[in-house]
């Protein structure tokens, strides 16, 4: 079977990892450090022991790639600067089922109408794993997915793809009802990705202990756009979310590391595209309209300090 | 006539020198530039010309004044790290009247019932001033002051002592009522001071282009909390805001200026006590608690990195 991973960054890289160990022929597609990974592959440090993956072919574009690939992953943040589409085009076959790993609510439908023919799979990753360096990626803790065909339902690839991560050592869920899920997983992230950056630089558990009560606040208003949306989520999902954030060790979001590097962060796809649920549904969400709003004007200060030397 | 300014910040300085201007003996108590004041007074870069003032006495503590003032204006932050009450100990006579000059919500009772046999005039200072280096003073903008007696009413010596600020050319406002003159003033600071700091430094315009709803709904519930505490405000009093800040220079706020210096925000003066009069009066103010938390965090993330070497 062929696999095709664009993006290796720390979720493209381990993921596509796995399916190699399984005897997958695992394809990537690399844009900053495409030298890197070209001439030396990738170098992973996990729990699960440090290994090495050397990919099929490393590509600069998906269309170098001559034979099809049954499963295209799409292992890329979804940030304005990144054109999914434009990645996509020449990897798709009539066969491909396209992969979405990637946080965010509402990040497939720009994606199905480009590509219509193409099965379309949308994935989350439960995972605390970071590029260290071009190549070489640091898996830090968890690692479970969940995959489920878009905007719902299980095919057999699915299920085969499932099941390959399972082969590999993974918690992978095949999820009939993937929207959900992403809603589901929204509520961490769109209280603890936007409070770390603007607190400056707060873990987890910091925010938590200083600040339960915007942190609950935040989380409820996800529960109220996603129940209008009609994806209603577990009752005690918020005590959930913050007793298992109580127990995490202190943690940097990915929102935070991109800040901190100067990268684009996910503000639309986790918070943006909920906010706009919220507003088309008429949902009272003043906690969400503010965090939102903050983060646009601290991108707008960002984008006004440009090469910032100092961070 | 005596006075005595406690604090050669920005704003004692400035009003201070323009008493002694009219003719007034007005001594200082001065803190961390103690030395540079004492050797060589305090120079004043204004619109109106520079100039310098020189104190009649320059003293580490009140109580080393012998003649007791008329007037004893403390023109200091309110912020924890300050001991209001400490500074002005000693520095009253039977007939002194002590004069506030500060931004804030409710920050006089602490000292009234500490000072229950002195006159006490609260104060707010419209203006743009700023310390630029210890003794140096630089008077960018505006300069109207608005005092009145706390908790209401005016006063002779109130009357007085506008009077004197009128002459020096500067409009001075005896509002009878200055505790709604407080909330009116928070109205604007309440948005613009917390907003500047959690957007990483933006200014005001910038601020007010890029999420003017953002900044109507906070200043939106402090309108409703000022209700609440029975200080209903003019009904347009956020258009107006709105409207003047679009015509004001890009301009950095004091809690900005004080963030970018590492120097204690008066987030508890400006916002914290707004927010907790509105749970007082169960007023829904869910965008200044979102703000408040927000500050809070930035406060605590401040307060870890400690001696930081990078702003």
């Amino acid at each position: 079977m062929n696999v095709l991973v664009i993006g290796t960054g720390a979720v493209g890289s381990f993921y596509g990892s796995l399916l190699a160990q399984q005897g997958v022929h695992v394809s990537v597609v690399a844009r900053t450090d495409y030298e890197q990974v070209r001439q030396h592959g990738i170098h992973l440090e996990s729990q699960l022991g440090n290994y090495h993956f050397v990919p099929k072919h490393v590509l600069r574009q998906a269309a170098e790639l001559t034979e099809k690939p049954s499963y295209a992953l799409l292992c890329v943040k979804v940030v304005e600067q990144t054109n999914r589409v434009g990645l996509l085009k020449g990897a798709l076959g009539p066969n491909t089922s396209i992969v979405l790993i990637s946080n965010g609510i509402d990040i497939e439908e720009e994606i199905a109408r480009a590509f219509p023919d193409n099965e379309l799979i949308s994935g989350l990753a439960f995972i605390c794993v970071t590029r260290t360096a071009p190549g070489t990626i640091w898996h830090q803790a968890y690692g479970r997915l969940a995959l489920g065909n878009y905007p719902r339902g299980l095919s057999e690839k699915t299920r085969v793809l499932c099941a390959l991560f399972e082969k590999a050592g993974i918690n992978c869920t095949a999820n009939e009802d993937i929207t959900t899920a992403r809603w589901q997983k929204c509520v961490w992230n769109a209280a603890f990705n936007p409070l770390s950056v603007l607190s400056g630089g707060l873990g987890t558990n910091e925010i938590l202990s200083a600040q339960e009560p915007l942190v609950r606040a935040i989380m409820e208003e996800i529960c109220a756009v996603a129940k209008a949306m009609g994806h209603a989520l577990p009752a005690d999902i918020v005590d959930r979310n913050v007793e298992t954030t109580c127990r995490m060790p202190p943690y940097k979001t990915s929102m935070l590391l991109d800040f901190e590097t100067g990268r684009p962060m996910e503000t639309e796809a986790i918070l943006g595209n909920a906010v706009r649920a919220g507003r088309n549904g008429s949902v009272p969400i003043p906690h969400l309209e503010c965090i939102y709003a903050l983060m646009k004007l601290r991108e707008l200060r960002l984008a006004h300090e440009g090469n910032r030397t100092c961070l």
